[in-house]
């Protein structure tokens, strides 16, 4: 099949032809670091009700046998609906990715199906990795070309996403430029997502990652066997823009295709609380680690902000829930001074602590004029932390703890996903530490098989 | 769970408690009459190839065996697999019915739902009644709302569609007004179809009605699992008329609810062609039935015609393809002049068929003050017929057969099912006369059980 140039087929060839060995070491090696903190949010997500009502669904209506894998309830069915529980709770726990400049989180609708796909076709780790790389390349930009005014409506995560899975998955496929754009419009033309189940905090945030996923494979697949799609479907007069933006950009759907990688761009999630902590704890982390101050050291601390944080943050004085706590700056500085992470665990468990509280009356927010001006392009962390004997610390990071900037070293990685894969019980530190070693090997991986015994 | 009065919550309410005893006998057989031509679309669209790559998806994806039944390839499987496979065949020859007012197609994805999982629940056909009437009366009313602005870039039934497949479904399950509620609220957030593809003559009509369908099962079992959705799905500040409408009218979601039958308003389409040549088809139906008259009776007909009519159907003056004789108003008046009837098998045969072509060209149209000022409100039909031996007549019809002025007589509608289900060779002749003889005695039956044999 012919596609004139536009920026839907453009951004279509790319897709199918992306080649391994074109894509650079360093975008790999980010790529397997995704994926392994992705296999960390999946498990973490195993025990959550809206996870386990979709895997009850999904069970009535899927197979009960097949070769993809149901990370959650290790079991196996087939690759759609291993795809949608997966997806489901990869996003669960909130500890997965997200790309800033696109406001999406790509692996939570991108790994799920290169995963439940590669096991259902023997996919090689090469074509994994291949795959959700052209995932994450196709949905980031299509995230940042729908723009804000989508994003105010819709979940640009369900939206793009459908799309950005339909690529990894229409890759792994080997779908050729033609059939890649017809996947790319039965992805778009079922993509859907609004925001409005915020108001109600209703469960529909892990129905729009399951549904992109499934949908994706839904649309790779149709378009292998010839189901055909609109060949505008990005920025056509009725397409995806034309019906949920009012300041797309098509310019953005093929930005610098091939020689910018936005999956390095993508940020991993170090803290299990509000963004608007994540400087402050990093800052304080810093001025701890430097000066190997214990807890009861620590006489005070004041945060330097921006007025954002005072905002949503400044309200939480007696945090009643875990939910709630991780909206407390003290909260979270407390858990950094004692138990020097913030995880999900270490709020479970931090809620009733006394010394938790104790150390969060010791915190103050402050509006910082640099720190202001500077977000939300920046997201300056400055603390100053006074000490029991009379000293008066500084610490300052320029960029949260996660982001490209400052990203994850592999032990970090490792470790977060031991503690994220083991929270729930989903798996043991022993099966986690055999999915890190997988990971690490994965593009020697002969074929995708069984992650976790059933 | 308590719900709060808005419109979404008032439809939802009515939705779940919507009874049997509640909806006039007339409605009620209406509905049988809409479900026997619905089955009678889906069979006739059993054999093209669109239907037949979802139908090749839903085998790979869901499971070999099940209660519920694809009629389009008598095999059984799980009721969101059987639905997508029926509702992608249902509107696939656009003999399906169609609600004029919402520009909403309801059958294609309102039966496929409600026959499967009555299957799988073994529902009595008075229950299957009550849900598809439930799915009628919220999936107009959407449609309604969500207005002009929405249909010139999204296909209401794709997207209304997929609400009103999860109250047809909520309905069976018996879901309480607060699970109805959810399931508006899972369904909302998932409905999508775009126009785009129709530049492209693409696939994705069969896709909109297909995961309409399928996404509204899904919506409604997660919510009888107790997965919550956004209270105000429709009207809310983020939900699906701030989304994708800008002429939204809430007050249209509630319009006499329980008072106005909006099931009876839905239009049969009797002829197998553009609708813009029913009108002069049934005028000249009428005069040739009035008068007697064979074709070789017959010197010219002249049509007096909306502006419309001349736009679309102007330019086909030699139809070479089976599709474009559907928009040429020669080819179709030949049809009722030669054969009584302009049904898909007539348009197949004709293309070729000698005197077809010869009576095409005594068909003109002409432009009519009168019609052409009651249109697009009501759509009448004129003709004035030149015999050979020498007389003008004329026929006029106010409202185009299969609207619900003008409706189907029960023999009519019997004969359009026998025509739609034989015409792909999908069912037998006595296989559609065994299915006239259940429908007509659906109020009767005790267990929703298989249709056609496997």
């Amino acid at each position: 099949m012919t596609t004139t140039s536009h920026p839907s087929a453009e951004l279509a060839a790319f897709a199918s032809s992306l080649r391994y060995e074109d894509i650079p070491p360093a975008v790999l090696r980010r790529c397997e670091d995704l994926l392994l903190d992705t296999l960390g949010s999946i498990l973490a997500g195993a025990r959550s009700r809206p996870v386990l009502s979709i895997d009850k669904v999904a069970r009535a209506m899927g197979p009960a046998d097949g070769a993809a894998e149901v990370l959650v309830s290790r079991r196996k069915t087939s690759p759609l609906f291993a795809a949608m529980v997966n997806a489901a709770a990869a996003h669960m726990v909130e500890q997965d990715d997200v790309h800033n400049g696109s406001v999406f989180h790509p692996a939570a609708v991108i790994f799920p199906p290169v995963l439940a796909v590669g096991q259902a076709i023997g996919a090689t780790g090469r074509e994994l990795l291949t795959a959700a790389v052209a995932g994450y390349e196709v949905g980031i930009r299509i995230g940042e070309f729908l723009g804000r005014s989508h994003y105010k409506i819709f979940h640009t995560t369900g939206t793009a996403g459908t799309v950005a899975a339909a690529a990894a998955v229409g890759r792994l496929l080997k779908l050729d430029p033609g059939q890649m754009l017809d996947a790319f419009g039965s992805a778009g033309t079922q993509a859907a997502g609004l925001w409005e189940f915020l108001r109600d905090a209703a469960d529909s945030k892990q129905l729009h990652t399951a549904k992109a996923a499934a949908d994706g494979i839904l649309a790779a697949y149709l378009a292998q066997d010839g189901f055909t799609g609109a060949k505008h479907i990005l920025e056509g007069p009725q397409g995806m823009a034309a019906g949920m933006s009012t300041d797309a950009d098509p310019a953005r759907l093929t930005d610098r295709l091939g020689k910018r990688w936005a999956l390095a761009e993508t940020s991993f999630k170090y803290h299990a609380s509000c963004r608007h902590t994540h400087p402050a704890a990093d800052a304080l982390l810093q001025v701890v680690r430097e000066h190997r101050l214990e807890a009861a050291d620590i006489d005070r601390v004041v945060t330097h902000v921006h007025q954002g944080a005072i905002d949503v943050l400044g309200p939480v004085v007696d945090p009643r829930t875990v939910h709630q706590s991780k909206f407390s700056m003290g909260s979270v500085l407390a858990l950094i001074a004692l138990r020097g992470y913030a995880g999900l665990t270490e709020f479970d468990l931090g809620l009733k602590d006394r010394d938790v509280a104790a150390f969060r009356d010791k915190v103050t927010m402050q509006l910082d004029q640099e720190v202001d001006q500077a977000y939300p392009a920046r997201w300056i962390g400055k603390v100053t932390v006074y000490t029991r004997d009379g000293r008066e610390l500084h610490g300052r990071v320029d960029e949260p703890k996660g982001d490209p900037g400052n990203t994850l070293s592999r032990p970090e990685i490792e470790d977060k996903a031991v503690r994220l894969g083991t929270y729930a019980g989903a798996a043991t530190e022993a099966e986690m530490r055999s999915l890190i070693d997988w990971a690490w090997k994965l593009a020697d991986l002969d074929r995708a098989g069984q992650l976790l015994p059933s």
